[in-house]
């Protein structure tokens, strides 16, 4: 069944990693896994000097600048299928600096973020859709 | 750490759930949780008709249609951070009709499969780009 748009921000809000999809001109859609928390209508995705990074990591900074169309996807997969659910978001993102509010909001949801410095920056997606399923709610 | 090519491969194997991106023409990426098997340098994604529907549920497909430019990424979320790794795939992806040995192969690995008629069409992704990284190899 579709998910009410509450419903989506509340599984939004209780889940914390998703699959950032955004356009690479030549290849299409870009994913890679990426931890959030919810501010509002704006999901906040970190780019830390925590993770050890792979060589493409900031792929998903070059996109954004040709094209701010970016996309959430938030999903719990179990082998019985009736608890299958997914929530994804779609709306434009941009790379800025973190406010403290946002500092400490990752802090609070990632240790690893307490360290001073560990987020460089913030990619800010505006969420301007919302759609979720579930197999039972 | 990156991983070589037979590394994601052998994860690509061992994992059967991951994340669809297909290009919208408007919204830009498309994503879409998937299960899959691997055959040879093909990932085989079932269109099932076992799965309760979300009405977007076809979007996929007409987004291949329109750009077969398709990418899965498969990951694996770790409070722990050492434990990260995805494997990021792309190449082309098209709607086909499933042959005996990938209905077999589906439904070794999902028993949902088993019945027939379950699995109503395939998407071939071949696979001509293969990326991986962990935290620790």
């Amino acid at each position: 069944v579709l998910l009410d748009t509450d419903a989506c921000w509340e599984r939004l809000r209780s889940t914390r990693n998703g699959v950032l999809g955004t356009v690479h001109h030549a290849r299409g859609a870009d994913l890679v896994p990426v931890v959030y928390v919810v501010d509002g209508t704006t999901i906040v995705i970190p780019i830390d000097t925590v993770k050890p990074k792979s060589g493409a990591r900031l792929q998903r900074l070059r996109n954004l600048e040709g094209d701010a169309r970016a996309s959430v996807l938030v999903d719990h997969y179990d082998d019985d299928w009736q608890a299958l659910w997914w929530v994804r978001v779609h709306g434009p993102a941009r790379e800025t600096a973190p406010t403290t509010e946002q500092l400490e909001r990752l802090a609070t949801s990632f240790p690893a973020y307490r360290d001073q410095g560990s987020v460089a920056s913030v990619v800010l997606l505006e969420v301007q859709e919302v759609t979720g399923w579930a197999a039972m709610t």
